[in-house]
């Protein structure tokens, strides 16, 4: 879509707030996926990785709260519409480089809106689970870099993140 | 507290999860402060700042939407204690030369845990509240540097953000 | 449906209480509507009025909360049926001669059960939340003509209020 | 208070809406009481009314709404703390003089801020709740002079409603 | 299916937990039943059963308490789907020589996905409900013999509990 | 107390269901234990305990659920007080002769009144969600013996399970 055309959803002809109506748009299968890091201490990355079942632990509690996080979508962001979500999936990987954590949450269902905010808000809670089981040791983790990778489905089209526009 | 006695408050000796039990500490005041970027195109800023309506509704959403989330922080997070915040504050100031809008959350209450959890949470619902309400607009636009800035109360004492840590 | 002919939905043969099988409804698109007025001092209305920041900070708030809390009808009214909005609309517009302020929301959805409550809920807690804002100013005002406007769709067709029975 | 010096408190002196800092208030009991009713056809009343079990049942589903709403103010109410009642009761009442139903709510706490949004979620969820498990019955019920009745306790100190202002 | 197929569901080749991607099954009916029992002291079902109104009152609120679990039954159980059940039913039974009381839920929907765990948390949460209104009379309560006692609909079809099995 | 002098706490003089009022009691540190069996196949089990990650992570996810439950409690069960739990604390531990996994629950909180239901919610919860990640393996497992074994705090003093009267 031409940037000029683009306008506000949420926002009415006197700049209201509205949920939009998507009453007029059939289901259809829509995908989204979105990614976050959690940048630490090299210790604290260290801590995480030197127990295998502390890692387990640590990794599948943040993803649970991803999870769980992503069905609520429509509680917690206030004009986002209730959908069912026929799939969440979060994963993480250390990254030593980082150092930390990389995340990236992908969401599906068959609706008439898109899941992108599923995905942002599953990536973002699995993110802030790590922090809160990690912050004992380390107050200064950063949660950075959490946007929207790819979407598909709906009358917008396709989206893929452009890795040129995200060198932070 | 020196950084090798710190321990996972999260995990027990076998490592498997479990949440803090704070019944021997005493209810104190507590404090949190924790703030957020969001990235987003020079023009999308443009178009949130061209109409004094816009920008006030829009930012009023994200911030009724964090203040609403921070409140469900013991809800979201899986091992955060339940806990009646006594204040939220949720602030957002756009800023030109990101292009963007900071964010800052200050969370305040009198019990046996700390808020800093419900001061994120306050934060990053702003945050993916703004990147909802201007998706339409810019779907490249960036959560990032979300963090913890000060703490006080609480046996951990008092922690302020050293600046010098966060050249991102 | 002639009078006589209704029944009870949500109580059994032996007057136990039930949530209605909508098993058999085919899904179809169902409207609603309904309306709330919230009467105060002439000096609230005043106050709200004088402001522009204030009047739309104050309504966009009422607006969001409607908003909110009729995706949750399910969860708050106990024999009501999930379901998933695909539009809500809540409109504030004050009226000097009440005085106070009049309140309209739309519900619609594409379900086996109507959505009358949540157009009741919708503008039910609109109304709350405005009493919630002004009650530093005035505790007297009140919430009054809460009824459903319209309704169309599913097995007893469309209702539209008759406006001579509403001689308040 | 005087009248003049009464101030919004959900607004900021930039008309920003904000959550009341009540921190520095000490916790005191706090008591509060709402009223509604519920206005219907003489042949709806009469149908509530015909069967002792029906009308147990309706009252008692009412009921239990109402009680389980107000638990839930602080997450319905955008800017209510959340707080723990240590007591909430619903009272319903045939009047065939109305004809329809007299809802009365009583909450009670101990804490920094009052219990009257407590009081108005309760009443006004048990007659919705009322409204839904008659609707099948009579669409043209309406909910009317919700209002609180009375509150003490807390800085602005008692209110009772005088009868003379409410000649609806 | 044969039993040395089955697979885990909510764990990947790696033992991750991971929620079921049911993007690929067509909705289709599902039904699901589950049971239970509270097993009490002889004169605590005495006293529930002195009363037609005590009797009528702790049932109806432990079906209550059923119905509503059951739509929350994707935010308790964190690896379920979201989904809108379209009948959910709650019986509840007297037994003098358990004593005590038998109950009984069914669940129905067309989703991906089947409706079991909705059952379970039916009949769970109602007896839940039962044992806290009794409890002051009668701590020793027992939940027992908690199943799914039928299931149809999707993939692995219909099944139904052997009573030979249940020689509890 | 002695038996003839307990009273319903849930139901008023004339059978109607109230949320006891517990203003008049003064906050006391509570705790409570309960406990429940998951009955299963002995292959089931098997299949739980051969890979280590897998018996990790689905006892995690099962404490995990059980924990966030309780701490939902108030909300759950309809005249249940919210209430803030300081620790919360659910095991696990398989038993071949079962065969199947015991598990127990413990809750603490000061508060005016007690953390039983807490407890009882918390073993369910996770007795639910072990059921609900083995389901696909094991439709005839069993949750049974789901009983308050030990409370202390409040009037009615400490309650210790006397093992004679529970031979199931």
């Amino acid at each position: 879509m031409p940037e000029e055309t683009r306008e506000w959803t949420h926002l009415d002809q006197h700049g209201r707030i509205k949920m939009v109506d998507v009453s007029g748009k059939p289901p259809t299968w829509r995908d989204a996926r979105a990614r976050a890091r959690v940048r630490m201490q090299p210790e604290t990355l260290q801590r995480i990785l030197e127990g295998t079942v502390a890692k387990g632990n640590v990794f599948d509690t943040a993803r649970l709260a991803g999870i769980m996080a992503a069905k609520k979508t429509w509680e917690l962001i206030p004009l986002c519409h209730p959908l069912a979500l026929t799939a969440v999936d979060v994963f993480l990987e250390p990254d030593p480089d980082l150092p930390g954590v990389r995340l990236e949450a992908h969401t599906k269902t068959c609706e008439r809106t898109g899941v992108e905010m599923e995905a942002l808000v599953a990536v973002t809670h699995a993110a802030l689970t790590l922090y809160d089981m990690c912050k004992a040791l380390d107050r200064t983790m950063v949660l950075e870099d959490i946007r929207l990778t790819y979407k598909s489905g709906g009358r917008s089209g396709t989206f893929h993140l452009q890795e040129s526009t995200e060198d932070v």
